[in-house]
Formats: structure tokens, sequence, C-alpha cells
């Protein structure tokens, strides 16, 4: 157990960074404590995340399309160009911004495996909404024209400047993999007109949904242009006076009513909340502003602490989508959004690249495991937009033809009326490569684990190394140099927090123990040397603070990176998964996992309250568990991932 | 622990009632187990409910007043009056039945104890509100004028039925206290207007919001007139067939996806699921409709089995102000509407004169203790909302000048903008009498205690009964008979289910244990003959039910009818209510209740999960529960009704 330090973050001078001729950069900091590698530089080509990235490719970004034709929402920017907004426009009011995800998860899938025909589509989609963009850079199908209401007369909850952030961001995607296109030459003129209305002298205001901060930082990297990053600064620093008035929900909802350098803890809607972050570390990082990227990493400290589910998921509340109060943290109706767990592995990314603490990689691991990729069916034809950890009567299927409401969570759904999750998803897996490795001026650190090849250009020349693992099925990583330089450099390895003890590293032969961390090697090494890191890859159980009212008596079992669940398919008795006692045992017999359990004797009672304790049964059941991010793959079925635990087994 | 029945009405021929002088009933059903007492019937003289009553008429309804005329919801009459809308109108689009539900409490106020300034004050309310009404009885200050949405436009959302039934509700009240007046010809023009609208061949929808169900039957028994009763049967018979279309809530959030004769739990918005059971068993009761009082008397036993709260609150989430799943009852946020209580109470006490079965009056009495006397502060000026059982954090002091947001749930605040509440404790506490004593044509029955007098008019002619009890400070209370008549009669009273063993009745000198239920005494009664029931009143534990996650491994302490609570105020340590936990140990001195407890060493770690057990103090401090409808008078504080318990003590 690691004691919390809410200043991780060190004011050391960060390294400006020297370009190489890799371009395809999600996030592309000038400086930095770490460098980030380019999708060309990293290369998944096996296991779990390899097939996540093919399912990507092959099913959800065409499901994405398809399902945006279909309920009209890329329609909108034809309806436009018709004059026919606003009786024929379709979806709610941010409904562009999809559009635009798509269009960044297009861009980024081509960046990392050359694909004409999706290139034939994207062209094909930025044709239709560069031709609805208005003659000063405006875009946006929901508002300014007649009938509509007028433009930024809504800055609360009309997410055009959100539309924008997304915008500028698939643009950039799309530079930096394709070179300058027409859908930059759009988003220029956009950002442009951004500018003017919302610079200095302009409307002295905020976009309720904070997006647009690190889409302009990062359209500033990419152009070069640093009137876009002086725009995110304005944003960034008129938050939190209240600029936006006060709303039902509060005005920490839109985390107006605190600046962000003045917060101690996230609060309010989640996706808000770390998007506004990432932007902040972003601007940070520009501007070697070390007291902002503090006042944020004390922050996510914070609520990684405090406010986080087990699964890496934040926001607690289905009411606002929002963080709840401290440890407050309930299994059942746990929000936990597909999108807020995305951005908040946009925004440890971030502070990983700026202070090279890998316990940002841990939670980015987490996060992958059992948020994003829990969010879409195995088809990839279907998502979670919250992501429950307690689901207590199997869910009714979702319509096959119809939008569903955002917050169901018992099965996934082919598609939302606010359907944020399915597009961003695809942008992430588009752009898993980035996450998994960075590099320095003397070595190359290596934060994910799949079979694969990572090359970096340390400042003596090029470095690479291929890795071979079965991760996260056993613990056993090989890397074996590929390609080497002049004297030596430094590879490192995650060592992640949950293999705390009894991880191994394997270099010329010799073994050594590993403690959680980075651990590097530094040698002259030679192309074919292999460094294999051996961690303790089996089941164990975990237990929650006693702080989390919600947990108390209960366990939950993870393996490794992979959080288990109790899936009521797998459970003898009447197939509940609540009304049982787990005893002690734990057995993983090569990854399959199971536990011992009682089952509560059926009893229906008039009132819930002065109740005995309950009888169980004598006999014992053992019973697998999943990865929490395969359930409701097999139809609908109750779930939990943590489980009740016999009093005896309690006080042990 | 009773087993749960769902069936607890069973279908006897209900008895007609025959009629007294009396005419005071908030509830007047023409058939059924039990009739109900008039307020001049039942007089609360001493104790805790004459003091929230004497609270009523001089504070809280002054208070409501005040304030509605204040932000301007009485104005909006005026405004309508005056040409001025909608440029004027203020408050939400229900704010018309606040003003009504005022008029209601008056009337009944004035009924109960004759106050000619409050009735001046009401007739001139009466007076601007009738002059808003149009030619055609339409009465809403929110829509149907030029600028303003159409009539009947907006069913959903809209409340204007809901608005319609609190002004029938008002006239009710004033006809059976005062005689037909004004006020009852107001409701009398809008009753029609409405049957005329929606009956037979007219709009065939419902309200977004019940309510005016229950108010049609009640309008059509204090006139007489079958058309209000077959009103409400429409309304009753359309609603769960989708009439009123989708919404991003679910169609459950307005009961609208079952019909009411087919559901098997109450669901949805927890307000809307209690009024419109209400009216369906007022419906019922009229209609002589067993199968539908069945069906309804089966949703609320499946919905205290596994939807209420300790209080009796009802209603767990936040979003939707809606009941969760079944067990799904988390203290942190518990919504539990102060006005979902009230609406329980009114449902209970209709169930309680259809089928005689006390187990009703037990809710009566753990609602009106845990919820409705929770909700106004001790000087009623200020109101809880929403009653949550878990407080975390102190909250901050409501604005004195501005309403609150309604959920807000730390501090009581004077008015919300959505202020419901407070009217609805107000015409409550107004008609408390009538939940506290029945009769039928053999006997009197004594359903909650309080000093005071009871008299009932039998077949064989007025019996009467001198309480006095200091209850629930202690368990004795002492019954004298002041009136009786010829022959035997029947003197029934409620051992409450919390006095399962322990409780004793004294009828002549001689003792005898009774048990939980009705107990009975039936003889030929004297003038000055005293019976006592001493009820065992001392604080004890309570475990929830294993299936209620939220409450694993806590326990609560009750004390006779009243939740008692843990608050921040009376803990020494930092003063938290969450770092502790507390041993088997639980003393009462006179209803000094105090509890022992260890607290948890200070710790602040990284991640909550993958945690020790924490360390516990070597010293137990001795620490005083306080009721909770008490918490939050001694300025900010936490609060919890749970307690943490040692495991140890959890295994005995």
């Amino acid at each position: 157990m690691t004691p919390l330090s809410t200043t991780p973050y060190l004011e050391t001078t960060m390294l400006a960074h020297t370009h190489t001729s890799a371009t395809a950069f999600p996030v592309d900091p000038s400086t930095g404590t770490l460098r980030p590698l380019a999708l060309t530089e990293v290369r998944i080509d096996g296991g779990f995340w390899a097939q996540m990235q093919e399912l990507n490719a092959s099913a959800i970004i065409d499901h994405c399309e398809t399902w945006m034709e279909k309920v009209g929402w890329i329609g909108n920017f034809d309806a436009a160009v018709e004059g026919r907004l606003p009786a024929d426009r379709r979806g709610r009011e941010f409904s562009d911004s999809d559009v635009y995800k798509l269009l960044e998860a297009m861009a980024w899938e081509i960046g990392r495996a050359p694909n004409e025909r999706l290139d034939t589509r994207l062209r094909a989609l930025v044709r239709r909404i560069g031709a609805a963009q208005e003659a000063d850079g405006y875009l946006n199908t929901r508002f300014g024209r007649t009938g509509q209401d007028p433009r930024y007369s809504d800055l609360q909850w009309g997410h055009e400047l959100y539309c924008y952030g997304h915008l500028l961001q698939a643009a950039v995607a799309r530079g930096r993999t394709a070179g300058d296109d027409e859908l930059v030459t759009i988003a220029r003129r956009a950002a442009d007109h951004l500018c003017e209305v919302f610079g200095v002298g302009g409307i002295e205001s905020v976009c309720g949904h904070p997006e647009v901060e690190m889409a302009l930082v990062e359209f500033g990297r990419y152009t070069g242009e640093s009137r876009y990053i002086d725009q995110a600064r304005l944003f960034i620093d008129r938050r939190g006076h209240g600029v936006l008035g006060d709303i039902e929900l509060g005005q920490s909802y839109f985390q107006d009513e605190t600046p962000v350098r003045d917060a101690e803890v996230m609060r309010g809607h989640a996706v808000r909340a770390v998007y506004l972050a990432a932007g902040a570390v972003d601007l940070g990082v520009e501007d070697d502003d070390a007291e902002l990227i503090q006042a944020v990493s004390g922050q996510l400290a914070r609520t990684v602490a405090r406010r986080t589910y087990l699964t890496g998921g934040m926001g607690a509340h289905h009411e606002g989508e929002s963080f709840g109060a401290d440890y407050e943290l309930p299994s059942d109706r746990a929000y936990s959004e597909t999108c807020a767990g995305i951005g908040s592995i946009m925004l440890n990314y971030r502070l990983l690249l700026a202070t090279g603490d890998v316990t940002y990689a841990d939670m980015i691991e987490r996060t992958l495991y059992n948020v994003v990729a829990t969010s879409p069916a195995a088809d990839g034809k279907a998502f979670y937009y919250t992501n429950t950890l307690h689901q207590r009567v199997p869910g009714s299927v979702p319509s096959p033809d119809e939008p569903s409401p955002r917050a169901s969570s018992s099965l996934r759904a082919p598609w939302f009326d606010v359907s944020c999750c399915p597009t961003n998803v695809a942008r992430t897996l588009a752009t898993l490569g980035a996450y998994f490795a960075t590099s320095s001026a003397s070595g190359l650190q290596v934060h994910q684990y799949s079979t694969g090849d990572v090359s970096a250009v340390l400042d003596g020349g090029t470095v690479a190394v291929h890795v071979e693992t079965n991760y996260p099925a056993d613990g056993e990583v090989r890397l074996v140099v590929t390609e080497t330089l002049d004297g030596e450099w430094d590879l490192s390895l995650r060592v992640p927090a949950w293999a705390e003890t009894g991880a191994q590293l394997r270099v010329g032969g010799e073994v050594s123990e590993v403690p959680a961390g980075t651990t590097t090697v530094r040698r002259a090494f030679t192309v074919g040397e292999e460094i294999v890191l051996s961690l303790p890859m089996v089941a164990r159980w975990t237990s929650p603070d006693p702080r989390i009212d919600a947990l108390r008596g209960q366990r939950a079992v993870e393996r490794g990176p992979v959080v288990l669940c109790l899936e009521s398919t797998d459970v003898p008795f009447d197939g509940s998964v609540d009304d049982l006692r787990v005893t002690e045992e734990l057995s993983d017999v090569d990854g399959v996992v199971t536990v011992s359990l009682r089952s509560m004797a059926a009893r229906d009672l008039a009132w819930p309250y002065g109740v005995d304790a309950p009888e169980l049964s004598a006999e014992i059941a053992r019973v697998p568990l999943v990865p929490y991010h395969s359930w409701a793959n097999r139809g609908p079925s109750s779930m939990r991932i943590w489980l009740p635990v016999e009093v005896d087994a309690l006080a042990s």
C-alpha cells in the first residue's frame, strides 16, 4: 500500500523534445520528462489488444459510421447545405462532435494501418462537413440559422466549443498521419473564428463541456501557432469564476465554481472534469507552468485515492454523471462512464509524459482492461455507456434498431441517444500504441505489455525491441533487442503496482527480484539480446478501504491488471449473484479462477430490518469467475465484482 | 420477523359506513373495514405530536405563505388577472399546486383549531385564485395564454392535472371543515372542465404526475357526484399503456409502462408511485374492486420488504427521484423525499381503513417519526426535501433569502425551487389526528399514541377515551374511558411490530402479555375505567437484510418507533462519523442512549483497494446517539444511522 502523495510532480526542468521524422503522435508536448512515440513506432501484433485493434478496424469504426448515417447525424451537415435546417435536424445538440470523433478514429486508424477504402470514406465525410461550414468559419448544425437558437446563445448546454474541440482533434489526427488536407483547412478556419469570437475583447466565457482546451493546445502544437494555445489559456483561466451562471445541478457540474488551479479534487460531471484536467496539463506543459501541472496531479491523486472504482472507472452518480463524495463508491448503479475512463487515460498519459511517474501508466493499464475493454461487445457492434460494477437483475435486450437511453447498463446497446462512448472507444483503440511505450534522450520505456515491436530514436540513434508475451493470460514478457546503437542505453520496464512482490527480471541469464515501479536495464545492448520480465500472474483477493461503506464485508478478485467478476450464468443454485457468501478459498489453475461459496437460504421477509444472520448452505460450490470486461456476452445476466464474504473469513 | 405476505387484503365484504354529524375527514371512503375519525373527534393535546402541530400552527403555515408571496407563486394568480403573464410568471410549472396545498393546510388547521385570523387569510387567497379562473373553468397560471404553451400541450411535464388535484383536495378540506364556499365553487368548475376535456370522447391521456386520481375520488365522495369518480377510473385505467410517450428517464418514471393492476412493485418516481397507488385504493374502495386493492397492497408489501429505508423513507435515487432495484438502498444519497414519505402515509392509511390490518399503522408510525418529523427544523422555518441516512461531510448553510436546489440535503433550507415538501408537511401535520385512531360499528381503535382525547360514534352510541402518555419517551400508554354506552364495545390498541416481545396490557388490575398486532379489550366499559398498555421502550440493535449491500457490516439503533443516529457534533476524536467501529455495547438509561466505539487510525492511501484491515484504537469512547429526526439542528454536521460494527461483534 502506497501512502497518498498529492504532489507526485516535482519541479524539474522538463527537457525540450527534439523531433524525429515520425509524426503520428496523438499527443505531442514540446517538453516533458518522457517523449511520446508515434503510432508508426509501436506495433501491437498479437494478443488481447491486437484483437481489440482488429475489432476496431473491422467492426467498430464501420458500425459508428453506419449508425450515424442511419440516425441522421451525418446527414445534418447535408441538411445544412441544402437549407433543410432546423426542420430536418436529428440528434442531440452535440451530435456533430460524434461525427468528428469518428473522423479522428478513422484518421488514426489509417495512420496506424494504411487502408485505402477507409481513406476514401474519410475524405467523403470531410467534404460533406466542409460544405456546411459558413463563410466566417462557424460550423455547427444546431445553432445560428433562421429558426435555430443564435450562435453561442447557450454556452451552458450548447456544446458548440466542445464540438470544435473534437473537430480540431480530428484535424490533428489527419494532419499528423496524412499531412495538411481539407480537414485541417476546415479546422483552421473554425479555430480562427473561435479565437476571434472568444479571444481577448470577445465573449468572456467558456463552454459548458470542457474539451476545446486540450484540442486547442494540440492544434497549436500541430500548426506551430501560439494563438491557439493562448486561447486555451483564456478558457482555462476564465473557468471556475461562475462565468457560466448557475444550474440546478450546481456550478461544480461543469467545474465553474472553483478555478482549476485552486481545486482540491475532481468533482461534478466526470467526463467534463477529466477533459478539463487533461487540457490544463497540456497548457501547463507548453507554458512551463509547474504550478498548474502540480495542481492537476494533486487533484488526480486525491481522486484516484478516494473517488475511483476498482476498475479505474470514475463517476459514482447517474444524476449529473458525476463524481460522488470521497469513498462514496456504490457498485450498484456505478456510473463509470466509458468516456470518463477514456478521459482518465488521456489525463494519466499526459502526466506520465510530463513527469515520468509510472503510477500513471498503472492507472492507464487498469482503465484499459476494465473500462475501455468492457465497453464494446465481443462483436464490436454494441457498447456500454455506463459500466456498473453490480447488476442485480438481468437486463432486457436493447433494441437492435433504435438508439437506447444512455444510462442503460444492463446489456450493451448498439447506439445511444447520447452516443459519445462508441466513437471515443474507436479513437482510443486506434491510438493505443502511443500509450504502450515512450522514449527519452537515453532510453526506451515500455509501459504496457503486448506482443509487438517498439522502436525509438534516441539521441545516439535508433533502438528497437520485439516483445513476445501472452500477457495478461500469463505474466512472462520477453523482449528481444532488434536494433541498437553504439554505447549504452536504457531499457525501462514498468513493474505494475499489483506486482508488488514476486516480479523478476532476467537479463543475460541473471535473475533478480524487482520492485513495483520502473526497472531499468542500462547497457550496451546487442541485437538478439533477451530481457525477460516475469510478473506474478495469479488471482488475488482485494479488500476495500474500510471507509467505502458500499463494499464493507466484500472482497474482489483481481488477476494481474484484470478485475474479475461473478456472473449469474456461472452460478448454480438459482443463478443469483446476491444470495451467497464466499469463503477464503481462491484457486487459479492456469488462469481458470474459481471461488468457493455457500448459498443463503431463501427467505422473503415483510420488513428487511431487524433481521437474523442468514442461514448458509452446508454445501460449498466452486464457481468460476470471469474477466469483468467479458461479462454480458452470453445473454442477459446479473453480475457482481465485489463478493460478500463469510464473517469467519472477514475476521482472518 | 414476519414472513412477507403479498396479499394482506382479503376479499371480505366491506361494510358501508353510516355517517355521523362529524364531517372533517381527510379521507372518507363509503365502505371499508374501519371508519375514519374526523379531526374534531381526535384531539392531540400533549407530547411530541402536539408540539409538531403547534409548530405547524404557529410557524410552518405562515412560513409557507410568506415565502410563496416573496417568490411570487401566489402573485402569479394576480399577474394572470392583470394580464401580466407570461412576462411576470415566477416559479416552476407546478407552482400553483403549492398554493393549493397551503390552502389545504390552512383549511384543515382551521377545522382542527378554529382560527379567525387564518380564516381571513385563507379567504383572501381564495379570492385571488378564483379571479384567475377562466370562463370555462380552466385554471393554471403557466399555460394557455398568448405567449404561453397551449393548455394540455405537455401532459408529460406540465402538471396541469396535478395542480387540479391539489385544488380539489383543498376544496374538500374547506368543504368538510367550513361548508361549501367560494373555494368549493372554484374547484367544482375546474373539476367539471377537467371531466369535459379528459372524459369519454375527450383527450385520452393522463397527467405525468399522478395526484388528480385520489383528489377526484375524494371530491366525488364530498359532492356525492359519481362523475368525478368515473373520471378517476378513466385516468387509472388509461395509465400504464404508454399514453404519455417515452422520456429519457423511461416510461416507468411516471408509471406508464405497466397498468397499476398488473404491476408487481413500486418503481419510478417515488412520489408519483405512491400518489397513484393511493388513488387506486380510493377507486378500488368506491368500486368495491377487491382485485385493484389487492394489486396495490401487494405492490406496497413488496416495496416495504425490499425498497424502503429503515426510516420508512422511499426512493433511493437522486436521478429521477425514484425507487431503486430490490435491496438497492444506499444510505449516502438516500433520496427519501419528504413527499414520498407523506404519500406512503396516505397510502398506508387508505389500506388501513380498507383492510383493518395494523401493519399499515406500523408503517405510518415509522414514517411519521422518521421522515415527516425529520423534515422541518426545530423552528419550523427550514425543511428537508430529501432525507439522507448518511451525511459524509458537514453541509454548507443554505441561503436564508433564496430558494435552494431541491436535492440539497446537508442542512434544512427555508425554501426550494421545487418546494412541494414544506406545504405537504403542513397539510399532514394539520390532519394528523385522523391517522391516530379509527372506529367500527362496535369499537374504537387507537393506532398512534399521544396524550389527548378520542371519541367515536359506534352503532350503540358515543364512546370516548382520554389518553395520557409520554410516548415515545417512555412506553406506558394510559387510557381512561370518558364516555361509554350501554353494553359491550371493543377498545383496540395497536401493539407495534417493534414491540414483538415484552408488551403488556393491564385491564382492571390484571396484567397480560400481548403480542404485536391488534389487542382488543371487549367489555361493558364504565366511565373512569383505566387500560394501560406498556411497551418495551428501550434502545435495540437492528441488523439489515444481508442482501442490502450498502448496509453490510453495519447496525442501526432504534428506540421504540424512533430511529437514532450518530451525529458528528457528539463524536470525540476528529468528529468523523465514518472512521470508527462500534462494539456490541449499547446502553439506554432513561432514554439516554450511548454506544461504544473505537476510532480507526488515520491513514491516507494512494489507492483504496488491496488494503489491510484498519488499526483500531485500544481506547473505547462512549458516544450518545440522537433521534434521527432531530439531527442537524445544531449547525452543520456529518451523520450516520447505520454504524460499522467490529468484526468480532458481527460474528456474534
